[in-house]
């Protein structure tokens, strides 16, 4: 089903890239504890694409699809919890 | 190569979800202009993931992940644009 071959490299090197992009706005998000930026509808539109990706990834066998939305779903979740936690309070 | 089945249709479901959580993003900046907030090592690095998304797409058949990632780099090269063009504001 999987195959580790060249094609697939290229694939983790792109969820690599890809990811750590964003994980900078995690971690400013986390350090800051400043949520008024972002959009809680928007990044449950966000998750629910990026858990179609998984199930797009298994179907398809591909371990970077797979390996890259279940990242960014994890830095999703955790933004999605301090948007919870820290957007009551307006400053 | 192509094949439009129900898996490829999850794929474009999944790509027209993540990729719409980030066009508001877009629009807020073109319209604000305040690019303060963006970094543009950070959205290269971000595009030259997505470029190879792109490659990976190719190589393995999957329209969904070319479409959403073609779609997303030109997304971020309207951003890296605006940054390069008002970035030199400070406000």
């Amino acid at each position: 089903m999987f195959d580790f071959d060249f094609i697939e490299i290229l694939g983790l090197v792109a969820a690599v890239l890809t990811t750590s992009a964003f994980a900078p706005q995690v971690y400013h998000t986390y350090k800051t504890k400043d949520v008024s930026g972002l959009s809680l509808p928007m990044y449950f539109i966000f998750l629910s694409g990026l858990l179609l990706w998984i199930l797009y990834g298994v179907q398809t066998g591909s371990i970077a699809v797979i390996a890259a939305n279940v990242v960014t779903s994890g830095l999703v979740i955790v933004l999605i919890v301090l948007k919870i936690k820290y957007g009551k309070t307006r400053s």
